[in-house]
């Protein structure tokens, strides 16, 4: 009976949203740094300063690397056949979080820091690029699409004046002792598989 | 004793140049669509008009893809440890051309129309995103490193109002027999695999 307290809307809006959960602002769908711009500026870069970034922001780079551009549903990246095997998760000093592409929101996994096992590099915010290997064309395909949504990143990071560096090494998860943790930190199944993470920050100015 | 025949300064210029290699336009660095609407518009199209590109157009897509974007010589898309492994061929009308990021220029192959063996779409244009194995940190990344480029097509052409789409398939090479033409006409030696082609043209408006 509980939900009677709640006029309908209010929990329409809530569904699937825990306090901690993010909803971000709506993405900056127009405007930016000229492409071409962008794509001179795209560069890779690892020292950050210790500032955190806002949602819009961190919104802004879920949103280019594989959100939703068409009221189709689909996304900023291809996906071989279409599949949308792409899964992204981000991490704050707030926790863990799975974006969710239809919503534009983070869905908390945990509060625990999962940074320090994304990469090397001190940053306020880590991404991670992750397939769903039961959807995906295949392996094959899967690796591939990682790579457009890494460069989505790249170029928002050079838009938003942002810096950035994919780490593939670290997370290729299977050999890897931290990799393994980070997977456990993200409760991924077998069919989950971490191919890039992308640390980001602003940049240290010489 | 022939190319005393020629001021010194011309000789450089023409240095690996011969009358059907194409020395693009410079790129355009600066302007473009901004880049949130550029993602905005990125989708796949497989319908063009018959109307050729220009050279300023194609050189544009080029250097987008994988051009040289510092002093440095560093480029427009990452690759895994900067082994810098892809290799972009173009084709049109008049014949398959390589393209050097380092002057930015066509080196023609062939005179022969290979369109046909590059994908099933008639399309002015299309670019072959080959990486090379010899120098790829792995497989794996050249894998990877294909969807960087290729992203960075799509978004050019969004840019430009331009439609493309990336055909992986058609290329896979080992098994297809158009694959092993395409090949053949490249005069491809086996450490360069192609891994994608992309069709390239004025959008069909509906």
């Amino acid at each position: 009976m509980k939900k009677m307290l709640f006029p309908a809307g209010v929990l329409l809006l809530s569904v699937g949203l825990s306090g901690a959960d993010i909803r971000f602002p709506a993405p900056q769908k127009t405007g930016g740094m000229p492409l071409n711009e962008a794509l001179s500026k795209r560069q890779t870069i690892r020292a950050y300063l210790k500032k955190e970034l806002s949602e819009q922001q961190i919104g802004n780079l879920l949103w280019a690397a594989f959100g939703v551009n068409r009221p189709t549903g689909k996304v900023t990246a291809p996906t071989a056949a279409n599949r949308q095997e792409i899964r992204l998760f981000f991490l704050t000093a707030q926790g863990a979080f799975a974006y969710c592409p239809e919503t534009h929101q983070g869905k908390q996994i945990t509060t625990k820091d999962l940074r320090s096992l994304a990469g090397v590099f001190k940053a306020p915010l880590y991404i991670v690029i992750a397939a769903d290997l039961d959807k995906a064309a295949s392996k094959h395909y899967a690796v591939m699409d990682t790579g457009y949504v890494s460069q989505n990143i790249y170029l928002s990071c050079a838009s938003q004046k942002l810096g950035t560096c994919a780490i593939g090494s670290f997370a290729r998860i299977k050999g890897s002792e931290k990799g393994q943790l980070l997977r456990k930190g993200l409760e991924l199944p077998e069919n989950i598989v971490i191919y890039l993470t992308h640390s980001v920050g602003i940049p240290v100015v010489d």
